[in-house]
């Protein structure tokens, strides 16, 4: 699946080591949990190291249940500093007693054998819920860790950060901030318990731009709210999703500390790299074979559009209509129709389209003669949009999902095995 | 799977045919889709018949999108008043330019060869979307149809309106009004696009109660709220659901005409009956082969145990842990965190049930240890309860759902062909 182009901004390689000054490393210390007969032979254990202190912010899940390692982030993002990034697959350390000390644990390793503050990490966990961390393989494994640091560590680390998904998901940009250029990457882990709302995966994304924590703060609410919250796999929301985002500040520009061209320079940058890894997120949900965009237009508010699509990225009925490619357009309206929003049900018109062509199924609410045959085609690609106007009206949304098939019903059928 | 009890109530057969005075048949008359390679051989059209006129009520869909029959059955029960049902299944009859035309055909043909007035019709169809109804078969079946009622004719009735539907569901109880028995029986088809938003599915109700259209309509609203709505299948509410009951008066008690004692017993059978039938539902899901229940207790209102339950029979990871007999009980407090409903996480316990026993897996929001063994052995059943405890508050609700399977998507990835 191709990256999808943002005006003004050139895509380039390397992840959360694009930007200067970022060194990353993975290993595999062997966290396994309980039922697992074998671990994978994968990475389970990342960390992300910035030459010099950086601005930090994230957001955080909205999900009353909260992993214990977003309260002890939460705690040490409070002054809008951090310097590395301490994060394990395999157990989520949520709904254990002792999560907090163990969360806590974890930082103060990373810091002992950086050399730096405890408060100037950032720690993250997501797999199985309600086991206990074990923290002797981490401990273990935070030495190797830091030793294999280093600028091109990317890989390594985003391969940590994976569980059930298939492919490591990285993007990274360049963009000019006051004649200087800046670079900013990040990676993400999908891709189950996927749903719009707040921040909803771990994404970890490092620039070198120069930005007070406070704009930081304020670019990455502006862009989870119409990226990541914009994707949803399986309706789930869940208890330890994070994305957060360190800035160096080694590119040496003009520092951005107010909402000027820089600042929407710069939230452009940051939006093309978080669609693009929500795209891969949705196109990787667990199980898919396709990635759906809904894109909505013509509605009164943007907030209506974006219900809307919603509605029907979330639908079980049209996601296996997906996966069958079936033209089953009957699904996408009566998805529309239950979407909790106010507009004109009979304004609404479908189109079908991918690389294949577009199809219009339904025009002012009623179905109009297509050609199932080349609905069909249209569905047999990899990425489809379903493209829906419901009036004359100015507001707009792309959401992303993907088709629902045997296999989402495999892997979460058995996932602790 | 058995009948659920209910103090005072006894259950009979029948279906729709139980009470006094009511008529039924089904027949194939040969309605078929667009891309449907054969039509399963299976009856497609049913009538309901009552000997006398009844007080009639009924719920709808809330999605914006209406089958043409919902708006032709509204306007033909602003009386209160009906004396018979026509339903087809295969086609919707939704999202059609002439869709309100037919539906108003469909009454006619009905009402012509019953000697009746159209008005007196309710009209409903379940099946595809936005495919044009074609009217042939159904005024070549009209006769046969009619023809062939018998007070015993509820089972090729109720084979009419199955869709995915792998069972017939049935019920039919007897209880006591002023010193008169009682009859009342219904029937339901599901089992995909069923989501908890009013009306959700296709149910008959006929009793010989004589009650009046008033506290029919108000009975049914009240008993809805507690068990259709409590149903979820897929979470998508489909656009021509519909529950709709006749009370005859032929057992000759006392008219209840206020809400007092009898009122009460009234809408226990009525309780009774639709209780077992959305269990029905929900254990028919489409692709299911278990029935969840989720209890919650101990909220501060009904309303937030219900938003508690609703959330957790939803979600598609539980689902996909049901099917796989998987104990992963951090999927439940997951469900629990992001439901949107006030109540202390910290306060949360979680026991899994079934025949085969109880295990707590989760106290005060954290794990407890128990057996995975003996957890395997209870998700083995047919019939599994997920019982949370929120708190000391009186509020409590019930939902029902089932587990998320291959069938699931096997059956919607292709069901037009």
């Amino acid at each position: 699946m191709k990256l999808q182009k943002v005006e003004n901004i050139e895509f380039t390689e390397g992840g959360v080591c694009a930007a200067a000054g970022f060194r990353a490393n993975g290993v595999q210390c062997g966290l396994a949990h309980a039922g697992a007969s074998v671990t994978k032979k994968k990475n389970d254990l990342a960390m992300i190291v910035s030459d010099t202190e950086c601005a930090a912010a994230a957001v955080y899940t909205t999900n009353k249940v909260k992993g214990a390692p977003i309260l002890v982030t939460q705690q040490h993002l409070k002054n809008g500093r951090a310097k590395a990034v301490i994060v394990n697959s395999v157990n989520a350390n949520t709904c254990n007693a002792d999560g907090v000390v163990k969360a806590e644990k974890m930082c103060e390793l990373a810091a002992e054998v950086l050399g730096i503050s405890a408060d100037d990490v950032i720690v993250a966990s997501t797999g199985v819920i309600g086991q206990v961390l074990p923290i002797e393989p981490i401990a273990n494994g935070v030495k190797p860790l830091a030793e294999g640091l280093s600028y091109d560590g990317n890989s390594r680390a985003v391969e940590a950060i994976m569980t059930t998904d298939t492919m490591p998901k990285e993007a990274a940009v360049k963009f000019e901030l006051g004649g200087r250029t800046c670079t900013m990457g990040g990676m993400l882990k999908g891709s189950g318990m996927i749903h719009p709302n707040m921040a909803t995966t771990l994404t970890f994304i490092t620039t070198d731009a120069d930005i007070s924590p406070e704009l930081l703060q304020r670019a990455l609410s502006d862009v989870v709210k119409i990226t990541l919250n914009r994707v949803s796999v399986d309706g789930d929301t869940s208890t330890n999703d994070m994305v957060c985002v360190m800035a160096s500040g080694a590119a040496g520009n003009t520092p951005v500390n107010k909402e000027n061209a820089d600042f929407e320079r710069f939230e452009t940058a940051l939006y093309a790299v978080m669609m693009n890894l929500a795209r891969m997120m949705a196109r990787d949900g667990e199980g898919a074979t396709k990635l759906i965009e809904c894109v909505c237009t013509g509605a009164e508010t943007d907030k209506i559009a974006e219900t809307i699509s919603k509605s029907v990225i979330t639908s079980s009925l049209f996601k296996a209509a997906m996966f069958g490619e079936d033209a089953n357009w009957g699904r996408i309206l009566c998805a529309v129709g239950y979407a909790d929003a106010d507009f004109d049900i009979n304004s609404v018109d479908v189109k079908i389209s991918s690389e294949a062509g577009t199809v219009e199924v339904c025009r002012n609410g009623a179905g109009v003669e297509f050609s199932e045959e080349k609905a069909k085609e249209i569905l047999q690609q990899e990425v489809i949009d379903i493209i829906i106007s419901i009036g004359s009206g100015s507001g707009k949304a792309v959401c992303w999902g993907c088709d629902l098939t045997y296999d989402y019903v495999k892997i979460n059928g058995d996932y602790r095995s």
